[in-house]
């Protein structure tokens, strides 16, 4: 193998990340009303699928479905995953009011050491969604 | 609960995604050797973190750890997780070429009907990769 880092080429951002639920329909409820991530498609039994604002993708599979494969390569897993959507910081106030007013458990509460703030709640399937603010990881973009 | 079209706060893309795998140790050679994604953290045992890009973190976990949860939410999955980062286009084929300079089997190659194109393949845990152009989804930020 050469050498990696002169010849590694580019990589962007993490376009799409994936879940999995085995109620896709309690999925795209939560999704859809709770979040507000609007719906890009679905496959019924199989996966729903959402935007998060203009560059990322949200994956929400049955794996029971996609681990038969197909005509694309099986993945599927069990338990509870994690993911982190950014929220803009003047909103953090607001999300807790309204996963409140929505009647979501706010699991955790966090204050991270560059200042950025996380929000813990469950989805119906129990994976564990995390909402950021900016300042946690000291990214360039602010994240 | 009020109505989510007009309550809702906002979101602006997925900043952390993470996956799952019991060799944590092979995983960061991989992600770092093959993918060049800089290491933003670890803890052995528990997790190793890096970046991907300016606005991107990509978290893996070593479930038997994470389910324990601690000053956490408890998280962890089994199995084949999926996700996918975006390529400039004009990189397709220099990734292809690395992935198998570095030994790494094209599980697949896919051209969407909106022109993109994805490279899919494994890590040492089995999770599905999937590299991606430009023009998969229709998004508004081009992926």
């Amino acid at each position: 193998m050469s050498d990696p880092a002169t010849t590694t080429p580019p990589l962007e951002a993490v376009i799409e990340t994936a879940i999995y639920a085995n109620d896709l329909n309690a999925a795209e409820q939560f999704y859809t009303t709770v979040l507000g991530l609007p719906k890009i498609g679905s496959e019924a039994g199989r996966h729903v699928f959402f935007r998060v604002g203009p560059a990322s993708v949200f994956l929400v599979f049955n794996a029971d479905s996609t681990l038969k494969g197909g005509h694309l390569p099986p993945h599927g897993a069990r338990g509870s995953g994690h993911f982190a959507i950014g929220i803009p910081t003047a909103s953090f106030d607001a999300w807790r009011d309204h996963l409140t007013a929505c009647s979501v458990v706010i699991e955790k509460e966090m204050t991270w050491p560059l200042g950025g703030k996380s929000l813990y709640f469950r989805d119906p399937a129990g994976n564990s969604v995390e909402l950021v603010t900016q300042g946690v990881w000291g990214l360039a973009a602010g994240w």
